[in-house]
């Protein structure tokens, strides 16, 4: 089968013809890749700077965010079968020890990372086991959904966190609103009655925000915590989840909670710095989040196949991964960049 | 009667007679002062460090931890009357806001601090409102439970937040054995399953905290985060609770996080400073604590009836309140000082 | 003023003139009527069924679902101020007990019901207190929303209450989509991600459960069990919200929940009667349910004033009481009646 | 091997040579029994009670409470390897299923119970899977531990959903003290503050009880509703635990209730009938419980190692199960009968 396959850091992936990979064990499933999304972090990862956090041994075929159509599965799969489409969870995970038993995946003690530290999903088949795969409805077809798999599970787990806290007559912040976060604006538009603040440095992205639910818009030209706090009633917002994490925005997220609130930490690159006395005296929270679970990725299908999360996408052929790359590194690629082996 | 005022900033109070307070409105309580905790927080409002904060005016009568017996009561009172014995609870709020209406007292709108912004407990009599006073069981004498009032309700308070987080096989750090700290370990102790892991540089608090229920106990000599590693099989503590908060406890506090783990600032003066990846890696929280509310300081006082809490305290006459300030400051006051009126 | 006043049991209400209630007490409002509801429990009153549960001394004024503006406050009056609009929550509570304390209003110690116990609203002015009135949006009209604060309130709280267990992919079904019930649809389609299943009777009903976001709806023909479970792949609801409580409905509500579902009583008149066995081998809850609270009230008031919960109503002037009795009992009445005193 | 075989309904089960069990798949685990223990449900099983339920083909080997040590792991399992000492879930899960992905095991949409519905524990050595097996703690010794699999994991289910609702100043009833009553009075004295009030027709059950942690005990002689309710002030328990469920336990112990409190259906046989007009009117609930999940089998394992519960066992020869089952059918045998294989 064809795959792209990095080699060499600090050089581009090539397509190349590999064997294809065979079921073996009972819980093994191959699925036909029906997209692949291409990220960020593909291109971080071809610059190397994953080289030492994943260990992962060259070559290897690259591609975390997968969806396609199940060709044959082990002796003990139950929960799909052949012909299936289905979304794949970004975390292997063993099943195994307390945090899985608590349905708590992303902190498996024991979990590969496909298209990080093992082989992954840019390719036209890729051997996973039945506890990554969720099965599709059949409205949603995998080229479409395949980016929510990583991203988009991320922006619905940071949400389904906040759910409890945002009652009607709450506010939440939306920090950028670009690949995740525009994600994150639909499903609180889905989720919870409370009143979404969008704030970004393009108009073009609060433009979107504004079609796909957000109340109010703030462009962040830095007057942006003084903004907040007028659409607050100079209180501040009871959730604040920031997509950017860096360059300030996590000091001006901060910023913009009112007393008991709490600041949800997804976009990372900065640093937090508070006061203890801050935390104390308005008791607010900081909230990391991480990806997601394998049924959080189950319910963003399921809102997703209500037509309530949608993505805006741009398909390559597979052998067109660099030209995604150059477009996605020369900032030409709008919306999320999508891979598509020939045989799909 | 006699009061502990304040007359000037940087001059120790004096001991004065100032009229009795009357009660004149139908939810007054008027308090017969059985004991008034004093604070470091008190000896700070001496230096004028709180004068610009609570704004206010000189003189007036300070104590902010405060027990005694109902004397007199306005005639909307239905929760006590004269005879009762009562702790107060140190936020006097408006009752009518959001927060008074979920039980969220100390995110009042319109709030009271007595002691701090308003005459408070150092005297013979205190008038206060029915929203303040909590009735002790007939167990409980005033001047034990004094002051529980304040210290005692915010270890409480941030215990209580942490209990669905520490359920049987899970590890919690105490950072801080003094005054608040070594309460929380007795609620610990009293409320949850887990394994009491306290650090502390004094042997003599380690010691008590054994006493007290500690499971272990980690002298903070510089290895602690290393102690607590081993404690803890390599994972870290899924609660750390810092009464200290300062002089580099909140980042070694951080540091001792197992991954989801939950870090609990009570204590205060330092900095936190994480980044942003960090706390995404992990997916690691920094919550928030102030004080507790009125319900759980009614809970705290079951716990003190029930024998699961107890404090050493020293008592003092009102009148020799600046023995027990040189006392504090000087660092002879072993457990906590209590003022008590002759009158008692 | 003119109020409209029961006399006798079994005999109609009479409009007559009544002393203006006047300002005493520093927490009392007194409120200008905008809008009274009307309600069943207006006629059962009237027939003498709440003589005895009540306790009230004749004659006194009915009306407990009340909406208006501010006319004067008590001294110690914060949160409205006079000209305000407000909606009354329907219990007058204390403040003052571990419930109040806590938010749980409708579980005071010692609370008055105005309209049922002690005089109500069907009249020019309504003499309350600070802690009953829940400002309105400036878009909204006491008239409209009056019939919320019982009704309204009581199928908001369920649903509040049932919105941790309805994440993307689950189901909930209304049973009784009449006046409760209804607006129970309104706040699923405004609070939750679940698939509404609504099952009535009338087809009427059903078409306007289809307007108000309802996903399925299935006539209650006999087969309705079976009609859920089919609309559920054979699984049943997460969720059963029964505001019909009699007459089968609540042996039925029972039989559509799947494995750890949970069954709202909401509805009242018939009578759960369940093997423990069944209980057990399928792990399901029942959970009563009774008005709401003041946030609750608050809460809606948020959703209504965002244009996601309204009312069907028909407005009588209030010496037309008697209209509004004859044709709610004789079925005339579409939607709800709400009496509007001549000054409004 | 030796295992105690079921070849006909009826009639008494034969110990006998079967084939040893092996490893054949990469999540098997092969066992060696150091304890099985004896429980009611298997004399129903041998009555042919279950017979139509479970669906077994006979002859099987019966024993659903096991624990021993582990002899063999197939080649995926990375939770135990041999040597180690473990307790068997009771629940064999797929692993799969939304409800598995939760943590939530006995909802498993494809599962197995070993001993119900296929080979169980009476016998040498059990072939069983990594997803049923808990580590012990070294401290404890399988024989000992081998009836919390079952009885025990059901009374630590119950009282672990009740911790949330069990704070300082709360009352808990525990309905019956028997095998599993004794093991939930354990739990609830490590677990919560609440007073606990254990009701038992045995003036032996309730010394035990009070020696395991009762605050107050209270005979059921026919005035425990009003003992109760003494107890608590006239205002009932904010939960009761029925490990009974049958014989008027179940009326008794909603009549326990406060408002707002909450009825826990563990023991079964009876039937709850209440009208919906006294669940609305006091607001209270009735909630299901069903054995319990794996981690929370892993949680009582760390309460029982911590010392916090324990068990009264008779052990018994593997052979002697006829003994055994003779002595428990006449009520001779005091706490738990074990059976223990010779190998052991």
């Amino acid at each position: 089968m064809k795959a792209v396959r990095v080699h060499e850091y600090n050089k581009r992936p090539v397509v190349e013809d590999v064997p294809d990979p065979k079921v073996s064990e009972p819980l093994d499933v191959l699925v036909e890749v029906g997209g692949a999304g291409l990220c960020r972090t593909d291109l971080h990862i071809v610059e190397g700077q994953w080289a030492e956090k994943s260990g992962v041994t060259l070559p290897y075929t690259i591609g975390h965010e997968n969806a396609g159509w199940v060709r044959e599965v082990g002796s003990a799969v139950t929960n799909v079968e052949p012909g299936d489409a289905v979304i794949l969870h970004p975390v292997a995970t063993c099943g195994l020890c307390r945090a899985c038993r608590a349905g708590d995946d992303v902190h498996c003690a024991d979990s590969k990372l496909p298209g990080i530290d093992t082989d992954g999903g840019m390719a036209e088949l890729l051997l996973t086991n039945a506890r990554t795969v969720v099965k599709l409805d059949p409205s949603l077809r995998p080229v479409d959904v395949a980016a929510l798999a990583d991203a988009g599970l991320t922006a619905y787990h940071a949400v389904r966190k906040a759910v409890p806290l945002l009652y009607p007559g709450t506010r939440v912040v939306v920090i950028g609103a670009g690949g995740l976060g525009h994600i994150g604006v639909q499903c609180l538009a889905a989720m919870v009655p409370a009143e979404i603040i969008v704030v970004d440095r393009s108009p073009a992205a609060l433009e979107l925000s504004r079609e796909l639910g957000a109340t109010h818009t703030v462009q962040a030209d830095g007057g942006q915590v003084d903004a907040v706090a007028d659409l607050t009633g100079g209180e501040g917002a009871h959730v604040v989840l920031d997509f950017v994490g860096e360059g300030g925005a996590e000091a001006e997220g901060v910023r913009m909670l009112r007393r008991a609130g709490s600041y949800f930490v997804i976009g990372y690159g900065g640093r937090i710095e508070i006061p203890t006395i801050d935390i104390i005296s308005s008791e607010i929270n900081v909230i990391g989040n991480l990806i997601g679970s394998y049924n959080d990725l189950d319910e963003l299908m399921a809102l997703t196949a209500q037509g309530k999360v949608s993505l805006h996408t741009k398909t390559y052929p597979l052998e067109a991964v660099n030209d995604a790359m150059d477009d996605l590194e020369s900032g030409r690629l709008r919306g999320r960049g999508i891979l598509v082996p020939s045989r799909s």
